[in-house]
């Protein structure tokens, strides 16, 4: 099987029909897909076009032995993810794929790889439009494009002394399960089910960020760990931050499911999952006091759950909040790709 | 050097200023660049977005031991390449690099490498709005927009029965001097010298891409050999073509310094390495005989010579012809980059 042959046999789709509850963006906005030297998009006036990018290497974002429709999934939902950040409605998404020559023999990794993608894709009624294949050793790079109505974008630098902090979903339960991959720990096989789905199928929080437009004053993607994403949201803004430990702790939706008074999952552990862990795909993100119950509303209409972990304040740094109100400084330890992995 | 410092250090500019001469459509255009979880570029109203990505892979595309400024280079012309190839101004550029550890150390190599990339994204006030930076093997994934007004693109499918076949530059030579530092053939050093800035400091076509809207009834560049991607051309438009070998055999611009009377560099090699060498980034197109002087006079507005090489034609395939006006079927053959090398 040849390049153009693999690319016409699992890559090239029409564009897909739009869901029919939805509004589809992406069908009015791509004047020419995949098959020229160029796409074209064309955003509604008045619209944003939002961009961003992920490069996936195998042995550090995945491992070799990965599910591939597990792979095609996460792959697009990182790069989802990061619109959703920035409160942007997907258009459509670039593929860039270098694969040994016996991945690109192999029909059946394929299948699995381009069923998971498209999927999600379909889901989101975001279509491939362009892209690259080349042999090497495995690594995908994935560009994503959404729109955002001019001024509408949830930045990283609004957030404001007194405003809420919070987050959606669970955090830490990803690193749960890379920690039992690697041997680090063992999990209880039901646990281990539930945090594996978190570590490799990601939501990316789409309609939560489309429902926080216009609300929430500042936003980011959990990726590299919430204390250093929020930390990107504290530098960008010029402020500092309080989590309340207490409730951070509750985060992590395995907790019930195991013994935290012993080691390796005492609450100081589970805390730093939640703290630093990573690849959650969830937003944190600061609103106005005055707009808790609209908040509260738009994780409603988003149908995902967000929780109030602390506060900003004007005091720059981040600070840990104990259940007596004494406040510890916590490092924004964001994963870093050359220094080894902090977690 | 961590993550957060490399890309603060080699990566993160203000948006140049625009050239003095230039019309500068990224400043515009670009509402939010580095540093959020999205770039944001907001097109002038009436004007589509022209996207394209690729990945460069080292072993592949390029040599270990590449010289990094002309690795920077590279990697963003032949993205640029596609811009050009499709009559679009670019606007940005996103960059995804994997590292190997050592390579994210050597500040010598990065700053080379940024040196080579930011003077050709200088040189066409096309800016870095965003990227990944990850520890990996040496890979690099650019993704570059670029805008056109809707509906001017140069698209593969409007080539015509009866157009003339035009090319920009010179073909060949790239393939030239890869032969050379692969040891496939010894070159005297001033060709070596010419072929090798053509194989590693390839220019990007993009004002003779400007130049040729409304003109030019299709457009490719000539990235895998000229005669797969005409046959892209041909294919898309549904049409065929006839090549006059005499001419092609011409556009290898070390042809007069080498001998081609003796083997390696007989003329049917020569000629192959014309239309199937590749790396060329050159512009293959075709517009309508009443279109002559219009393309000429866009060559020189351009500053970017061109020649006529042939004719498109209603029956479909790749034709040669010889000097006596014979023909014969010229079968495309592409880079297929699973194919191994069929150059």
């Amino acid at each position: 099987m040849g390049e153009f042959e693999l690319i016409d046999r699992f890559f090239k789709r029409n564009v897909p029909p739009p869901p029919a509850q939805k509004a589809d963006a992406a069908t009015q906005t791509i004047a020419l897909g995949i098959g020229d030297d160029c796409a074209l998009l064309q955003p509604a006036p008045g619209q944003q076009l939002a961009i961003s990018t992920d490069l996936l290497v195998e042995g550090r974002h995945f491992l070799a032995d990965v599910d591939p429709a597990a792979l095609g999934h996460k792959a697009l939902a990182v790069n989802l993810s990061d619109l959703a950040a920035m409160g942007a409605e997907p258009l459509g998404f670039t593929l860039a794929l270098a694969l040994p020559s016996e991945r690109a023999r192999d029909e059946g990794w394929l299948g699995a790889f381009a069923h998971g993608l498209f999927a999600l894709a379909d889901a989101h009624a975001c279509p491939l439009i362009g892209g690259d294949t080349t042999a090497g050793p495995l690594n995908l790079c994935i560009t994503v494009f959404g729109q955002v109505p001019a001024g509408q974008a949830l930045r990283r630098d609004g957030a404001r002394a007194g405003d809420d902090l919070w987050v959606s979903g669970t955090l830490g339960d990803a690193r749960l399960a890379l920690g039992a991959l690697r041997g680090e720990w063992t999990l209880p096989p039901h646990v281990m089910a539930a945090a594996r789905q978190r570590l490799e199928r990601p939501t990316p929080r789409l309609a939560l960020g489309l429902a926080l437009r216009g609300i929430a004053s500042a936003a980011a993607d959990v990726s590299d760990g919430l204390a250093g994403d929020l930390g990107h949201i504290l530098d960008a803004s010029g402020v500092g931050a309080v989590i309340d430990g207490e409730a951070a702790a509750f985060l992590i939706a395995a907790r019930a499911d195991l013994s935290s008074a012993v080691d390796p999952f005492d609450s100081k552990r589970l805390l730093r999952m939640v703290l630093t862990g990573g690849d959650d795909y969830e937003l944190v993100f600061t609103a106005p006091l005055a707009a808790r119950a609209a908040v509260q509303a738009a994780s409603e209409r988003a149908a995902t759950p967000v929780t109030r972990i602390g506060r900003i304040e004007a005091t720059t740094g981040l600070r840990l909040a104990a259940a007596d109100g004494r406040t510890t400084p916590l490092a924004p330890r964001a994963f870093d790709h050359f220094a080894g992995d902090p977690r």
